[in-house]
């Protein structure tokens, strides 16, 4: 998985940026042309959600700063909003050590998840007692992994 | 890619929980029987890493509380921390509303990537000048890609 590009990068200069073009060709998409995404809410940290783009879906996102993935169910390009008018604005955009993952952090108008959830991690383990919790809105946001100090 | 068991649990009560070995046969482990795990500090909620896990991986987390992947490069499972030390405990564990992400919060030792720095995800855009910048750790955590107003 590791290839030479990114080990290269390891030690380059902070301020010896690169192009942005370059470094989407070394991207490790994978055999279905596709790299996953990671979706943070970028005031709160929270994570939105978790989706896929193909390198069409990464360059209109970066074009338009509106989230666009590659739907595997329906396989097309989807702008994310489009039917449920819950868009995300891109804020932030950067990619890991590897080059095969995405990390966006964006501006979530409405609820994130299809169900109406803000956040589409809603099934929640609480590994002590081998139990998931389905979470809603209006859930208490306390602990329900042992000894945990936070849960969102 | 979204199944029954899924959408049967959107609108499941929030408090009858779910057996979680049930569920964790229900996940979408992928054709490599892998699923992507978002790694996140339980304290200041930065991403710290993305990785993999198989069915084996999962359950050894969920047992230790100690993260424990899937490498693909060495292809066997790999304790985090185990050779530099830099171990993960995980804290909240949650999966998304397909079954086919985790999102982990975990609190880290040392360094999460294996350059040393805090995150892998380094390699940020700025979308408008069409560039790539390679952060380091004493960099100014500010904001590079156009109108944003956090970058982390």
């Amino acid at each position: 998985m590791k290839r030479d590009y990114f080990i290269a990068l390891e030690k380059r200069s902070s301020d010896n940026p690169l192009s942005l073009p370059e470094v989407i060709e070394q991207l490790a998409f994978n055999e279905q042309g596709l790299i996953p995404v990671i979706v943070q809410d970028a005031n709160t940290l929270f994570i939105l959600m978790f989706a896929w783009m193909n390198k069409e879906a990464l360059q209109k996102t970066l074009a338009t700063h509106r989230m666009t993935y590659w739907s595997r169910s329906r396989q097309k390009l989807w702008v994310k909003g489009e039917t449920s008018g819950h868009a995300q604005r891109l804020l932030a955009m950067s990619f890991d050590c590897d080059g095969d993952a995405i990390l966006c952090q964006v501006v979530q108008q409405g609820a994130a998840c299809h169900t109406g959830r803000s956040s589409c991690f809603y099934l929640h383990i609480e590994s002590d007692k081998q139990r998931v919790w389905v979470r809603g809105e209006q859930d208490d946001p306390s602990i329900i992994l042992k000894n945990t100090g936070r849960n969102r």
